[in-house]
């Protein structure tokens, strides 16, 4: 038991507030970031925050920091949160668990009067999801000096806004000093967002770092023809090659074995027609690997594979990268804690990676760090059936508190 | 030497004038059938054909027949012909050259006086292209009686537009009888659409028959995943399923050989997102042969090969046939005549299957037929840049003279 009492009411209840702000009427929310709603989100945690007694700091790109008062300035605190913004076709937890569950862990410890010789603080970082604007945690990357204010301030969303007028628009461009003073520690509790611990039924993931992730778009460009008059021997079909490489980057990941994955997931046919051998296919490649040098190596023979595939059949390749992150690994200490404090609580847990990006990855520059996984229902994330059992949100932010007071106290 | 000598010059004027009705002004042509620009290259022809001298009838879907006049009633006359109507993007000659080339034989015959037993007749048949009203060859299936007057009457395009409302409409709801009185033979010539003869340098194909078509849209389901949070061993992409058939359509064509082909044209992805394994993947099947217990044979290759591979990875498969019809052979004296005719022209021949479906195989079914192609640059047809090579145009049209003359005489 830790000293601090969880009521895990509190959490599912706030939550559910949090949620009915955007809500989409299909269990899901979207909360766009800087939106109107997004506004509406924020300023309800912020008040949470301000109810507990929390300094409520906003820096220059909106981020918002919660901290316990009374101590000196010169004492980093231990540091929780994650994001608000949600997808457009957003669940209620992605994100916002991880900021409610540190509210809850803060109020918890005050009401118990847990003595701690550094303050707690929980945040939540502008725009993680990157659904309006590119890229995405850019909070979190502004937050730890990886992106300067006005090249953030300038950046323009899908629907032509500018980060600097919405930030002002809704009333979140804030004084708060970027890059931040770095945390004592930062830990990011988040659902899963995958199938591994709902499929093993383990509590808790105790991650390791992040992906590596290597997007890039091929387009290979053959030779449009009649599907009817065209006689194989002549054909210059790009979409057999696009057929290929697809069979080859199965192949290929199979071959590295995990945690390498890869994935294509968009493909357009030029002109996509039954009786037309399309002019050209694009399609992306989408690899990860929590090595960069296998990363590097799965990219290079995904390459390899599509320009042999593509001079066999007489067609070209050209390519662009869309996005490169190399891995991210997360504190040892911190990685052992969790597991540790997990152990003890009875819990089932297990060291993995995070397929997907996260607020943490970017505070792992400046602080020892890591996160807190809890099980998604048939790994379903992104989407109105996002669900995970109220049990395993109750564990989690227990795990979360314990490890947040043992960090103050060292 | 043809009794009949024909003017190039004015075939080829004739299909440059008829070329500036729906001109897109890179070269191509657009007159979708029973539009306002399909009904002002109709009024040229018939104009063409009238200042012939030609009787000229229309049927209640439109077809235009021009008959050479002085011949008793029951005279069945030797029928050249093909269609006016184009793609949205159609270049000159697809159809257009058929038709134009039988007004010009009928024009050097009757210059020339050649005495015939027979007339001869030149006709344009009401949507063969099927880009707005399907099926396509519907004005060639109705003249011989395969499908009701009325049900073709009732068929709404993709405009919402009805037949027998756009016949009415551009004035050509006719009322020679249908299904029409066999000609005493058919012949099309048409442009190749496909690389064959360009290839080879080869000046005529005489075509054997149309291979049978069979087109089928399979609808792979599998399960939607974060790309970077799924394990490899956790997933049921269908897009894997969609690629390893592909490649499987390729390696089932290959070992069937000529004149089996088989085409991927076509592919959506649901969600087509650069990170989301897709939950569904849909897309088409082109198989053709002329042999139809071949083609059926291919079907059932490919169905299998897609049952055994979605089963592989956990996916189910639906399909809907979207098109499937049986090869035509055309008449084996018409065919040898084509190849005799041009042999004694001093042109190189070559017996061929059509890949593409034409009037002529309706035809097929209630008289001798068969087709002339002329080579077509590149293969490319349906497009703007469709070319042949004006003596190609010629030859083709000498050669569709000497076959029609003799037709009459036997």
């Amino acid at each position: 038991m830790s000293e601090a009492r969880l009521s895990a009411d509190r959490l599912l209840r706030r939550l559910a507030e949090l949620a009915a702000v955007g809500d989409t009427g299909d269990g899901g929310c979207s909360r766009l970031a800087l939106t109107d709603d997004d506004r509406r989100g924020r300023d309800l945690v912020a008040r949470w925050m301000r109810d507990l007694g929390l300094i409520v700091t906003i820096d220059a790109i909106g981020n918002v920091v919660g901290t316990q008062p009374g101590f000196d300035d010169g004492v980093a605190p231990v540091m929780c949160g994650s994001h608000i913004d949600t997808v457009a076709t957003g669940g209620r937890y992605d994100g916002n668990y991880g900021v409610l569950a540190g509210l809850e862990v803060i109020e918890a410890v005050q009401t118990a009067g847990v003595p701690l010789p550094r303050p707690l603080a929980v945040a939540f970082f502008t725009n993680e999801e990157g659904s309006r604007f590119a890229p995405d945690m850019l909070g979190s990357l502004a937050f730890v000096g990886g992106i300067a204010v006005e090249a953030a301030h300038d950046i323009v969303g899908i629907d032509g806004a500018r980060i600097r007028n919405e930030l002002a628009r809704i009333g979140y461009l804030g004084g708060a000093p970027l890059p931040a003073a770095a945390p004592h520690a930062f830990v990011e509790l988040h659902i899963e967002q995958g199938p591994i611990l709902a499929a093993e039924g383990t509590a808790i993931g105790a991650v390791t770092g992040v992906q590596g992730i290597s997007w890039r778009e091929f387009t290979v460009t053959g030779q449009s023809n009649h599907a009817g008059t065209t006689p194989m021997r002549l054909r210059r079909d790009p979409l057999l090659v696009a057929a290929e490489t697809a069979v080859a980057v199965r192949r290929i990941v199979a071959e590295m074995g995990d945690p390498q994955v890869g994935t294509i997931g968009r493909i357009d046919l030029d002109p996509n027609l039954v009786n037309v051998v399309a002019r050209s296919a694009t399609f992306t490649v989408d690899l990860r690997n929590t090595d960069d040098a296998l990363l590097r190596s799965a990219e290079a023979r995904v390459a390899e594979a599509i320009e042999y595939l593509a001079a066999a059949e007489g067609a070209t390749v050209t390519s662009r990268p869309l996005a490169r992150f190399e891995p991210v690994a997360f504190d040892e200490t911190v990685v052992c804690l969790v597991e540790t404090v997990a152990r003890e609580r009875g819990l089932t847990v297990r060291r993995m990676p995070s397929g997907a990006g996260h607020d943490a990855q970017m505070l792992a520059r400046v602080c020892p760090t890591a996160m807190v996984f809890v099980p998604s229902v048939d790994g379903i994330s992104h989407n109105p059936a996002e669900h995970t059992a109220p049990a395993d949100l109750t564990a989690g932010a227990e795990v979360l508190a314990e490890v947040m007071i043992r960090l103050a106290r060292t």
